[in-house]
């Protein structure tokens, strides 16, 4: 139970600050738009929030996965008992609708001040192709979560000391999101997208877009199939 | 005596290292603002001079504080003597209003050049709201500086290699500012908005501009409840 | 044999985080594009993808050269057995290759929707002068591999915490492409350049350019002078 | 006699990424000019610069000076023998001399492209005043380099874990950089400014600018002052 709650923290928390920068860069009136953001605030962003999300999961041991593909993979590698697996992934998505629901709450008055075509879209809480295309953009979060995953596997099977690991972590995410982000914007994480997606769609956030419910299915099924690949991979080493 | 000695010192070397990020973006002729600055740059040089502001009040090992929010917090969980409270609180508030005031020194030449329109105001030294509504800059600090103390206490609570505690607690300010940190400023301490805003208000700065004292409740209040829910939350699991 | 495994992963992906954000950077309807990215951003990603290309490498014990002027320069020293010289550069240009070849595919659609003249050249996989020089564009790479080189070789004749040093690696690597990387692109590497500059001659990429080989001995050259060099000139200190 | 070398060495390095990112974003056809770099690019650049010039001289053990106002502050504060006072300072002014040589002959083709007012000025190489008066500037450089010193021994009084202080020195000097730099281009070091002006003067650079040797006592004065008084309060406490 403590472990659910632990999961449930840490994906809090990562979308928090995820989806935080999100709003920042992209709500009117917010200081970060008004003052030159950048590709790179935001990756750097969502990048310490999975640090700070794993610190958070910490306190509780969970192993941090804060990811229904990390908890699906590892149990489908033999390094995760099944019979957590529910419990894991329903307090990640849990956490991330919470998460997201804390950003649509605190930045209220700056979502009534834009407008959808200024910028208050679904893409402030969730991921959407830069060019629509199914096979591509899969292909995309595969390959993306693929690497995210493997390196993770392959850097933390080596001695590290002790408190530097979710600050690395922070790292390589930042440099799949500089790398492999800007086809898809690296979801990476079923939770981190459809948490927060729904939470646009049902939270009565003002003058809403489109909740891009066809593409929804994407960052679900890329982010499984690379971490299971990439733990695959990693156990055959 | 000692630990107050910290606490003032750590303070004034966060303020300084802070609001003269704040002097650089804005003033007139600073090299910054000749050369594309932007949102990260303040962010952050904010997190480092929280980074810094520790290192230094570690010298006398008083906790590094650097907050009366956190210190009060601290008391009120029982995790800090109430009797060193007071003391704690005026150090830092001190400390503070002297780092202010050497920014307000070392730039004096560049405040000569900078009239109140082009970025000569009080935005340099405290912090102010993006969109002016009472309600929601209020829950705006609360919620930036609970994730940021709830986070801290999760984060430390597991072993740490030494020496990158204060580093890891800068890159959670940077994340705090990226995040939450758009709406209101992330003041985050009462200490940091008030001592600046109360030398800006008194030194004989150029150009001055309305100190907003209307707003100046907000970061005292929001740092306390925010860090006082989240000692409590912390305490409770 | 395992290790040759290693260097061809550990190279593989410090080519799939490098190049992509060539990609990312270059290629229209990218969301880095489109989002104000910077040399900055470039730089921080290659210096990223060294280190996780290292931490990579690593799980196999190679040594984290991924790198065929680092092997050539280490065999020379006495420091690297010379019969497993052309296995590691072998598998560090094999590595090279795919890691070109998985961003060539993942961006497939983006290379598409670019003309050549619009950012779709072999600048997104391999590296060019800023002013054509030969005697210079020579110098430049063999300078910044031999300070690559060498304060690598000083740096971890110390003590460093477990877990730490391509992380520092990285950081070096950043200082080498905003110092001396502005004159031709900071290969450092034979395999970095000539891999993905194979890939994308060979590959059915859309809307290619010109391969410039008559460039590409520079950064294949260069760099194995300048880290024999740097080597060297360690040891005889 | 090793430890002159590794002052020498170590300074060298310095300035070789310093004055580096200096020519990287002001001449033209330099890749980083070209693509939008900005003041947290330089600073970010000379602060790992700084971390890797102090990992070098670690190699000889030297404390990693790197500067003759800390060797002349340290001797004055008892922590360092008067008798090598001479023989470090000589080893940084010509570990910096060299530096800069380096750097304006690797960039040699870009010197001859840009005429001084586009850039080629000794603005690459030293620091200058962003608004000039004698009386700010020679305060400002004080006062930078004493928060400098005074931070960096209060922050090495503490354990911290091997090999991770010369990184936490190059994020101190970004945070100088950032808040106390923009009004003289934090010299902080009588080597960085003189030994690299010295070079601009002497050397044969195509479209050489004015060398400004007025202003060249102030960043010699200034870190001296600032540093024997960071290292006296230190002592004190």
């Amino acid at each position: 139970m403590e472990k659910y709650m632990g999961e449930f923290l840490g994906t809090l928390v990562l979308i928090v600050f995820g989806t935080g920068v999100g709003a920042s860069v992209n709500l009117n009136k917010a200081l970060a738009k008004g003052f030159a953001p950048s590709w790179f605030t935001v990756v750097f962003a969502w990048g310490l929030a999975v640090t700070l999300g794993i610190y958070t999961a910490g306190f509780y041991d969970t192993g941090g996965h804060l990811n229904p593909a990390v908890t699906l993979a590892f149990a489908v590698g033999g390094m995760f008992p099944w019979n957590q697996v529910a419990g894991y992934i329903l307090a990640q998505f849990l956490g991330a609708f919470c998460g997201a629901a804390i950003i649509s709450l605190v930045f209220y008055p700056h979502f009534k001040e834009t407008k959808t075509e200024e910028g208050n879209s679904v893409g402030i809480f969730a991921t959407g192709p830069a060019i629509k295309n199914p096979v591509y953009n899969l292909l995309s979060e595969i390959a993306a979560t693929f690497f995210f995953i493997f390196v993770l596997l392959m850097m933390t099977h080596g001695e590290i000391t002790p408190g530097l690991t979710p600050l690395l972590v922070g790292f390589l995410i930042m440099a799949v999101g500089l790398s492999l982000g800007s086809t898809t914007g690296f979801a990476l994480n079923p939770a981190r997208d459809l948490g927060p997606r729904l939470a646009y769609a049902l939270l009565p956030i003002p003058n809403k877009g489109s909740v891009n419910w066809d593409y929804a299915w994407i960052p679900i099924l890329g982010p499984i199939i690379g971490a299971i690949i990439a733990v695959l991979a990693v156990n055959a080493m």
